[in-house]
């Protein structure tokens, strides 16, 4: 099952998600995406707002090859936004001023002035360096706020830039990166379904999930243990299917649930 | 200010994680949890519940020597829960029945049998996997669900192993671990405060970021964008000090309003 998906990194950058002053919704957002379009992420990886740490991190994930990078956060106009450096430094290349994306910036400020959001359109040191990125890459439009995502496109890897407000992630992701990857993918998507059994443990589950993913080949089982409430304890179980073999969920549903009644009534 | 604090990694294990169906609470509340401490975390990352890939991370995470790998979900008793045989494997080291371990378990069950949450109080092989623990390594006992947390003590980097259930997560962490690193860390501690600032963009804000960190040495600032609500631009920002500077922060706070004020007359 592993090896039928193609394989996505994600990386986020940004203190506040390592300092616990920010819950990572973007990592869960961008998960839940790339499994419905078919990818397997492999791994995601949170670091802090330096150059170094970052472009260490991106040079470890290139080695890896997997067929998309997704990085989010770090591309403000602030001191602190640094994901560009990190992308420029871990591919030996340098920052330059790209014209496209300064085309982006100036639309994106003058409407900004016509709607009454801002006093000035004037591209300021600080508005331009949101429009410096590696060389070789291209400027993805951000129709929500200001900072243009970015894509570069290796050999092996795609990476793909997206700012760390969930609004204009999203956006930038459903308009510029999702038609890309529901193409190479070939519309091959998974689906889950979920069972939440009560009074039961998972060790007692554990030996009856292996015996239901003999039984149907092609489905993976996956129990969470959600803890013990009002002196009950909750397990859900995941079934994970291709498409395709959607219709062997329900009858393994069931298979799982006789063998729980006969273990209990032993 | 980096270098001031003690160096953390965490590693969430979990297919859960990668997939968007569980939202990453575990990581928030140890960061903000360790922050406290004293503690910076350097990295997180999130993996599959794969051998070869918890393995792999964690030989990595080592090689950087963080005095603290916290490592969460994974040890529970069904065939995906590998994070004890991928920190056994890190470290070259066999899986071993521990006694105490052992002995944690049969408490667990005798007390879940006495308050009718469970029939047998036998271990079975599944509930003794949880007591299968890498040789060297020390349980912690678990007061709410039944997996033991694990420590294993390095000459570099201190591992923690907890259950991916909050509640046990926090319960082992609070109870065994929270004691040892707030006398490491010698009760050093951070204090941070948030101003949020409404209808100012980050690329005006960046240059008076800039400025008040160099009048108020020790304070570090940090801006959040929050995007654009109903036409108004929304930024946070942290003034993050040691708790000793705690005062300095009333003070930057009302010089950088000041400043934008000045900025916006101009």
């Amino acid at each position: 099952m592993k090896a039928a998906k193609l394989a996505v990194e994600v990386v986020n950058v940004g203190n506040e998600l390592l300092d616990g002053r920010t819950l990572n919704t973007n990592l869960q957002w961008l998960c839940e995406r790339l499994s419905r379009l078919g990818y397997l992420v492999e791994r995601a990886t949170i670091v802090r707002d330096d150059v170094a740490a970052i472009s260490v991190c991106i040079r470890e994930v290139l080695k890896r090859r997997p067929g998309w990078l997704l990085i989010s956060g770090g591309l403000g106009p602030t001191h602190d936004d640094k994901t560009l450096e990190g992308v420029a430094r871990a591919l030996g290349v340098g920052l330059r001023l790209n014209r496209k994306a300064v085309e982006m910036l100036r639309l994106r400020y003058e409407e900004m002035k016509r709607t009454g959001l801002i006093a000035s359109v004037e591209l300021t040191k600080e508005r331009l360096k949101m429009a410096k990125l590696p060389v070789g890459s291209k400027p993805l439009a951000n129709r929500v706020g200001t900072a243009p995502g970015v894509l570069v496109e290796l050999r092996s890897t795609r990476i793909v830039c997206l700012p760390g407000v969930p609004r204009e992630l999203q956006d930038i992701f459903e308009n510029h990166i999702a038609p890309l990857m529901l193409s190479e993918s070939g519309g091959r998507s998974y689906v889950t379904e979920s069972l939440t059994l009560k009074g039961v443990f998972e060790s007692s589950l554990a030996p009856i999930l292996v015996e239901t993913m003999k039984r149907y080949p092609g489905l993976y089982l996956k129990s969470n243990p959600k803890g013990i409430e009002d002196g009950i304890s909750l397990v859900t179980i995941d079934f994970i299917a291709e498409k395709k073999d959607a219709e062997k969920i329900r009858e393994a549903m069931s298979f799982l649930q006789d063998r729980i009644r006969g273990f209990h009534s032993t």
